[in-house]
C-alpha cells in the first residue's frame, strides 16, 4: 500500500453520521475519502471529498466502486457482501473484512459465532418464522430479533408470555432469553492488520425506556475496577475470535449477579464512541483509521469524564429541522454540538449529538438533564 | 440572519490550515462553508463544502464572492478591505469587523492603536523608509518590522547595532524597542455581537532560535496566577477596544521585570490556539464560530494540559512530501496528528502539527522533545 498521506483515496461504504465524523480523522491524516450513500441528503455529501450515489447493497455497484479506491471500508453493516468478496479476491483491500461483516450482519449467525467461541452471551434458541416462535412459549420471556435487516432498535420485540406471540417476525430470527441486567454497557475494541489491539474504557448506557435507543451515555462507565477489566478481556476475545481489522464496538449487558453477556456488536464507528471525540486522548474514529491502515494504535486513556446525548427527532414532527433550545444548550460549559446536517427531522430520528465533558461526574449528569430537557427537534 | 443550522452558509477569505480546521467546526455545527483561496492547492480545497480560486486581495473578487454567503469572514488578514467595506455597507455581516482588520493589517497603525488606547506595548518610532532607520540609531537594538506584508516571521528584522542598519527595510515601518524578555505567551480572546468576552487560558510559546516561528507550544503557560490574570485582562482590554466581533489572538511579551506588553495580534484562529481542539472544553475554532453567529461563547477551561509542535518542512527540501517518523510518533501516548494537506514541502513551511496531551506536565514536556527529534518532512 502506498504511504497513507500521500494521495490516498479511502473508499466509505455508508454516508451517514458515522461517516461523517470519520471523515474529520481522514482530513487530519491527509487522507482523501470517496464515500458512497444511496441518498442524495446524506450526512457525508458536501463534506466528504467525493460523495458518490450508489445502493451499497449491490454487488456491481460496490464492486466498481471499490476498484477506484486506495481502501474500502464501511460506516454500516448493510452493505454487499458478495460485491466486497470480489474485490477482496481482486487484491484490494476491505476492511473490516467481508466475512467478518457477512457473520454480523445476521445476528442469527452472529449469536452461533459467539457459542462456538465461548463466548458469553445470553441464552437464545433460532427461529425460522412465527410458528417457530410458537412453539417455544416455555422460553418466554424473550426478545424476539430478525436476523437480518434490524437497525436502531427496528427488528426487535419483547415477548413478555404466550398471548404475545403474534408480535414476532414471520421471517428467521432467534428468540433470546430476557436477561435481567444492571446496566447495558459497551467497549469499543481496535485491531490493526498487525494484530495490534487496544480496547476504549468501557461506557455504560442509559436507555430510553420506550424508543429502544440511547438516551444518553456515560464515560467512564460508574462500575467496578473488575467490571470493567472483564469487559475489556471479552472485547478483546471478540476480536480476536473475529479477527477483525477495524473497531468492533462490543455491546455488553452487565447482569444484576455481575455476569457479563454480550448482547451484539457493530464493525465500525458506533453510537457508544461519539464521546470519544472530547474526551479521549483518541476518537473512535481516529482509531478506525489507524486500524484499517495498520497504524499503530491510539492510546484511548479517559482525558475527562463525558457523556453523549443523542439529539432525536421529536415525536409528531415530520419535515424541515428547527433546533429550539440550541443557545440555552450552548451556554452549558463543556458541551459540545455535533449535527448531522440531515435536512428532516421524522420522530425518533438521530439529528445529532451533544457531549459534555466535566471533570465532576455528579455535575455531568446534572447537565445532561438540561440538556434532555431543553433541546428540542421540531419542524 | 436566518438560523445558523438552516442551510447557512459562510464565505471564508483564506483557504489554509486555518480554514482547514475552522471547517472542522462549521460540519459541526452544520454550517456550509465556501472558501475562497488564490491557490488550486489551498488546505481546504476538497474540505470546504465548495472551494473557489481567487485573489483575496482583490476587491472585485471579494466583493462578489461576498455576495454569496450569508456571512463573511477570514483566515488571514492580506484581504481586500475595500471589498470588504462595500459588503458591509450592503448589509452583509463581516466579521471580523472590516476597520478592525485594516488596523491590524498595517502594523504601525495597529501599534499607534495600542498607545492611544493605553494598552502595553514595547516603546516604538515610526520610520518611513531606510534612511529613516539610520536617523535613529540611539534606539538600537530594536526589530525592524515592515508596516505592511509581514507573515509567519517575514517582514521583522532584528537591528542589533548603528552597523546593521543595512538590513532594515526600505519601506514604511516601525523600529520597536528589544524587549527583554521572559517568554511569549499569547491569549486567545473571543467576543460576539452581544458583547460578551471570553478569554482562553493563557499558553507559553518558544520560538525556534533560527526560524523565528513557534517551535512549540505549552498550554497552561507555567506561569503565576497573578500573570494568568493580568494576561487576560490584557487581551479582554484590547478585544474591547477594537469592538471585534470573532477571536482575537493577543501574542504577548512577559518581561524579565514581570511587565506584559502586548506584541501583535491576529483577529483570527491562530497558530497558538491550535492545542484547543485536543486541550480544552471548546477550541478556538468553534469560539470563532460562535462568536461571528453570535450564539453563546463556550468555556474555555483546559481538560487537560497539551502542547503542539509545528510541523516544518526541513531544510534542503523541496517537492513531494514525505513524512518520516510519523509511526513512531504515532506511538505515543496522547499524540493527535493534523496534517495540512499541502502536496509540496519547502524549508520552514508549516505542513501540520502534533498536538500532545498528558496529565503530568513533565511528560508532556519529554514527549515533545521526542516527537521533534523523530519527525522530518522531507521530499
Amino acid at each position: 500500500m502506498k504511504p497513507f498521506y500521500n494521495n490516498f483515496t479511502l473508499g466509505v461504504l455508508g454516508g451517514g453520521q458515522l461517516g461523517r465524523m470519520l471523515n474529520r480523522s481522514c482530513v487530519n491524516f491527509n487522507v482523501k475519502t470517496k464515500i458512497m450513500d444511496p441518498s442524495p441528503y446524506a450526512p457525508c455529501k458536501g463534506v466528504a471529498t467525493e460523495f458518490v450515489q450508489g445502493d451499497i447493497t449491490d454487488e456491481e455497484t460496490v464492486y466498481a466502486f471499490g476498484k477506484t479506491v486506495d481502501l474500502l471500508t464501511i460506516e454500516i453493516e448493510s452493505v454487499s457482501i458478495s460485491g466486497l468478496k470480489r474485490l477482496q479476491k481482486e487484491g484490494v483491500k476491505v476492511y473490516p473484512q467481508p466475512d467478518v461483516i457477512e457473520i454480523i450482519q445476521d445476528k442469527r449467525i452472529q449469536k452461533q459465532f459467539y457459542k462456538d467461541n465461548s463466548i458469553p452471551t445470553a441464552d437464545f434458541i433460532l427461529t425460522d418464522d412465527k410458528a417457530a416462535v410458537a412453539n417455544h412459549k416455555e422460553f418466554l420471556p424473550a426478545f424476539h430479533k430478525r436476523g437480518k435487516g434490524g437497525y436502531d432498535g427496528g427488528g426487535v420485540v419483547k415477548i413478555t408470555s404466550a398471548n404475545e406471540v403474534e408480535k414476532a417476525f414471520d421471517a428467521p430470527g432467534l428468540l433470546e432469553k430476557l436477561v435481567d441486567f444492571e446496566k447495558e454497557i459497551s467497549v469499543i475494541v481496535a485491531r490493526n492488520e498487525a494484530g495490534e489491539i487496544k480496547t476504549f474504557p468501557l461506557v455504560e448506557m442509559v436507555f430510553h425506556p420506550e424508543y429502544n435507543l440511547v438516551d444518553y451515555l456515560l464515560s467512564p462507565a460508574q462500575v467496578s475496577e473488575d467490571v470493567k477489566q472483564k469487559a475489556a478481556q471479552i472485547a478483546t476475545k471478540v476480536a480476536e475470535a473475529f479477527g477483525i481489522v477495524g473497531i468492533l464496538a462490543v455491546e455488553m449487558f452487565l447482569t444484576k449477579n455481575g455476569e457479563i453477556l454480550v448482547n451484539e456488536v457493530a464493525p465500525r464507528p458506533h453510537n457508544s464512541g461519539h464521546q470519544t471525540i472530547n474526551g479521549n486522548y483518541i476518537s473512535q474514529y481516529e482509531q478506525h483509521l489507524r486500524a484499517i491502515l495498520n497504524l499503530p494504535l491510539g492510546a484511548t486513556d479517559i482525558k475527562i469524564p463525558s457523556a453523549m446525548v443523542n439529539l432525536l427527532g421529536e415525536d409528531g414532527y415530520t419535515g424541515d429541522a428547527i433546533y429550539l433550545g440550541i443557545e440555552e444548550v450552548l451556554r452549558v460549559d463543556g458541551v459540545n454540538l455535533f449535527l448531522y446536517g440531515k435536512p428532516t427531522t421524522k420522530p425518533h430520528r438521530k439529528m445529532g449529538h451533544i457531549t459534555i465533558t466535566d471533570h465532576d461526574i455528579d455535575k455531568l449528569r446534572e447537565k445532561v438533564d438540561f440538556v434532555k430537557k431543553t433541546i428540542k427537534i421540531v419542524a
